[in-house]
């Protein structure tokens, strides 16, 4: 069951949404496209939590964490005023890629499922290249917390 | 290859996307869910080409096709100014569902691609229902010139 | 100087708002538009706090809250990563429409300022109605706090 | 009378935008920020006209043109399939910024109206500067038309 609030839930990560009217389409519901922003919302909240801030890596690290896949499951829709609640499971990191499990729940029932892999670029190519150490260890830190 | 217009192409129809700053991230690229955009607009402009018009089906049938999946790969960025191709090839239909193959190009590169699938719901309980057969025999009608 | 969470300051409304990927474009800073979009949140948070729910006003009176006019002022960059804080100050409603003098705020820094005049309008037909009396009643109780 | 594809009407500019779902609010209507954005196609497409690429101002003269201020009028709701007209009548631009009178119609009938402020800032330090000769030059000699 997920958190009302941010925070850390053993390996799981909860971030609270709430769903404005920029968020919804005239459907009544939330855009299909926009549970992918809240998922991210949660991805960089949760890459906070871990020390590590996309600003300070672009600058510091010249690179930058984008998305590669998707693979998106819209199971129920959202509506104007839900408080949502957005989990962020990540798997242990690859070299140059890591993956991570999301849901998007509304109370206990989940809306939205994701795989979502992100690649570590070159700011400046956008080529893969290795995650640095400094990454590794902090996201290695949280997870054996 | 791609056309440079919206048109179709025997089985396959593509539509010109321009990509404007509020497509794009402070990443310099088109921010990641936005191409599941650009393939909404494609799939529009193709439902219109079957003479289909999703305000007439709402309100004269009283369904509306809704995302219920998509499986996005990223390969390339996208950036601000690039005229992009998207392209948009259906699957025979489902009694109820219905997927895309999509693809966006520029110039005769693959940036991205996606299989989307859409189901046909209810208005107010956005409950799957039979989509229904003037729609069938639209899209019929359109993938056998 | 605004506060860092939402909360009520006298006739001062403040809403947190920290600025992700989706609200930036390829020139590195906030897009010009979503400054509305944060300034709609506090508004939607300030009628929150009124006991006022949109949702609940659509189905209970039939009406909704509708941008007429927006005079905006954009005086410095907002960037990824900002935690911003955005105020709502409400002036007296009239009978069918209400000003809200908003800013945003980055520490004691004023990024962007806005006179948004919203309009009630009848949900079906789209024109101008009367606040509804209970609407009002809500906001006279909240300003008189 | 706006005219129904893109094109040089005298001094005055108008861009065809077809209304998707994803430029839709649960209110039915296109959200209202999203104006701001179909403004800046019109200014975009506009500066195309006079032979100037913003890719290109910008890695060139180190030069971009940012929104300053917006003073937007909603007057009637657009809503999911409309196609719309932007119009863009820029006024004799300044030192460093320039002024322009745009419009949205559906068919003869006004939506919105703006008047949009843009300022030539240094790309790097975001403060303003004299908009290049070029670019003076080239807005001159489309106006002389």
């Amino acid at each position: 069951m997920p958190m009302e609030s941010g925070g850390a839930d053993g390996a799981r990560f909860v971030w609270p949404v709430r769903v404005y009217f920029e968020d919804t389409d005239a459907g009544g519901v939330v855009y299909h496209a926009n549970f992918l922003r809240f998922m991210e919302r949660a991805r960089t909240e949760w890459l906070r939590q871990c020390g590590l801030e996309q600003d300070d890596l672009r600058s510091s690290a010249g690179v930058v964490f984008v998305v590669r896949s998707a693979q998106l499951e819209l199971k129920r829709p959202a509506r104007f005023n839900d408080l949502l609640s957005v989990t962020c499971r990540p798997n242990p990191p690859g070299r140059a890629s890591m993956d991570f499990m999301q849901s998007v729940y509304r109370d206990d029932l989940e809306l939205a499922s994701a795989r979502i892999r992100l690649a570590c670029v070159d700011l400046d190519r956008f080529v893969p290249v290795a995650i640095p150490a400094r990454v590794l260890n902090a996201i290695e830190a949280k997870q054996g917390e």
